[in-house]
């Protein structure tokens, strides 16, 4: 019997996410046993609400782009499920909703906050004896998914700093006899350095920056960092520093987390980059410049790797293969099997292994004085950030039709 | 006779100025009467410390490839030459060394503040009867040059701007139900809102930002301004504000002057974004994020704009050919000749008509609430960042042999 299926974002956009919806609505047509695929707005809340998009009222181009598309395109959200017990009700809403709109097939593309709801709702539609394949779909930058070799997501993130600490690098290079000498830039991770630690990879080119890289793993030593940064500057006529928005002093507290007032007495909003310029300037007293890339880093997909693109969509691929072939409670994931030349394939992993469960940097990844990497981690980041992306002639997005399907339920509250 | 060519870079570097070094070493090859190309490490401290670099010594490859190499690769300064009399042993020495080399001929690479440089001396040369053809080629993020339609830099500096509003309006849109509604990108522009400006292009494609821009012709009014972003995030559920970082009060302060003090008691360093999105905390308690471009703006060669890099090209070019066809104190610039399709040709001017005189936005380019841009000025801006970037299989930059010329003078000091 035909089913249809719903697919929803979750969390924090990727450059390359609405490449894993673009596969899921293609592939999804190839098979007489998926009816439409229903994309939830907002993510999860769209189930929850009952404001369910109808993707085949979409033009097959706009699918097709979406891999070349930023954000969410069907909107995502922070909304996590608490556990059944607690969250009963919303987990009941859910499997009424899928009943109400014949939906047997659940992709949930998110982080392990996701496949934590992923498998829970998996578990919850077989207490009720109402069948249901929940799939999730791996997207994170933050790379800490476990079991799986990254998270499609990251590597384009990863492209992103690797390119702009080589450009920002060759900037400060041209100025530092006689302006800014230090340049700091803030990237995404607030627990596991990946982000941070894949700067790394710039030191292939010339100048050879970053030359202090500062990760959530290692604790922030004020004094060595500065005379780290002094003695940088002083062999080398500069010092590019690029640091996680996660790192932490001895005490477990947040360096972003500032302690400074502002002219009405509030807290300011953090921000690594500052904090630490501003450290430099006082004890230091050297000129520098600092930069915080936020969502340009993550929604950059004019310069997403093509690898992860190609990830995201294979994953995305995938799960509809897996969901046909009767497969429940299962994330499809990357496995490396080759480093030179890089050879990757997707398998399929039980949820329980993943959900919640954090990956940070491996201690082996990390160089000893704490501010770089090792060959080895070069060797991992590497393959993740190649692959060009197509030039686009336009940077023109299209909004969709995002045609919601008629409602059948009384509202959610 | 055969002489020598100097070739400086002076100010901030852009994505592009190296192009313009490229264009003048490849011309200058053509013409027997131009010997070697010596190009100043460090701008025009090279030529007062006689550190000239031999650009003959360098690949054709890698006088090629800097058409795509951020940075200036010779070294820039911030190093102001006074008015004659203040300053007259710095311009008997730059002359001493142009005589001890056989220089005659002199392209200075910068901004308004280097026009005036190289009007100067190209003064002191005539006085002291040293045959000295001296052409200032342009150069500035800024567009704030005089006369000149545009200044090379400044194109690729719009063109990542409005894609970096692009696709972070796409993020930030996606989650705006259940998180951050606010997002606030600050550029550069400390006296003239070009940059920021040019976001303006963004609003062409979905979803619509910014719908904020911020610009230092427009005091800034921080009721008007929290009301405005209020408006805009209960009509549209987010709300995208790009702002120039030279953005000032009613009293004439600049914003990123904080009046905060961190642990220290100490003034914090500035940034427009963080004080923006502070306010939008304090005063609308609306979750925001804040992105700070900085040097990545202005180094982002795997965004240039093709028609930046090739009017860079270009007015190295025409810098050559002035200075054989014996022009002196002028500088080649663009002439804008049709909107669309966009036509433009290189065209000489003298120097007095450009140096240390700031060209602002036009009033006719700045919408009547301040808070945007009208269609004027799109049309401005539409065709500067148009052109791709050839893809570049590797982002790895050479070093060059960077080989000096040995000195014949005494140390300068």
């Amino acid at each position: 019997m035909k089913k249809n299926a719903f697919y929803a974002q979750s969390g924090g956009v990727t450059s390359v996410i609405n490449a894993s919806a673009s596969a899921v609505i293609l592939e999804a047509k190839k098979y007489p046993q998926i009816g439409k695929v229903f994309a939830g707005k907002n993510g999860i809340l769209g189930a929850l609400r009952e404001e369910l998009i109808d993707t085949s009222k979409e033009s097959k181009k706009f699918i097709e782009d979406l891999q070349f598309r930023p954000g969410g395109v069907f909107g995502s959200c922070r909304y996590k499920l608490k556990g059944i017990d607690e969250s009963l009700n919303e987990y009941l809403r859910l499997i009424e909703v899928f009943k109400a709109h014949n939906i047997g097939y659940f992709f949930y593309n998110g982080g392990n906050d996701s496949a934590d709801t992923a498998l829970k709702i998996s578990q919850i539609s077989k207490k009720l004896n109402y069948p249901l394949q929940c799939i999730a779909i791996p997207k994170t930058v933050d790379n800490d998914l476990a079991v799986t070799d990254c998270c499609p997501g990251f590597g384009s993130v990863a492209k992103y700093v690797v390119t702009s600490t080589i450009e920002a690098a060759l900037d400060v290079e041209s100025m530092c006899e006689t302006s800014t000498k230090v340049f700091v830039l803030e990237v995404m991770g607030r627990h596991a350095g990946w982000i941070a630690g894949s700067s790394v990879l710039a030191q292939d080119s010339h100048p050879g920056a970053p030359h202090i890289i500062l990760l959530p793993e290692v604790t922030f030593n004020q004094q060595r960092f500065l005379a780290k940064v002094k003695k940088t500057v002083k062999e080398n006529g500069f010092c590019v520093v690029v640091a996680s928005e996660g790192i932490k002093d001895a005490k477990g507290k947040f360096l972003a987390e500032s302690n400074s007032k502002d002219a009405f007495g509030h807290s300011q909003l953090g921000g690594v980059a500052p904090r630490l310029a501003g450290l430099i300037n006082q004890k230091l007293k050297i000129k520098n410049h600092w930069a915080v890339a936020d969502y340009l880093q993550r929604s950059a997909s004019h310069l997403s790797s093509g690898v992860d693109r190609k990830q995201a969509f294979e994953v995305g691929k995938k799960a509809v293969q897996y969901a046909v072939e009767g497969m429940n409670g299962v994330m499809p994931i990357i496995k490396r099997t080759s480093n030179t030349p890089y050879r990757w394939q997707v398998v399929s992993e039980r949820l329980n292994k993943i959900a919640n469960v954090e990956k940070k940097l491996p201690a082996s990844f990390i160089s000893k004085d704490g501010f770089g990497l090792t060959n080895k981690a070069k060797a991992y980041f590497q393959p993740l950030i190649e692959g060009e992306v197509q030039s686009r002639k336009k940077m023109i997005y299209e909004s969709g039709k995002m045609q919601m399907v008629a409602k059948k339920l009384r509202p959610w509250s």
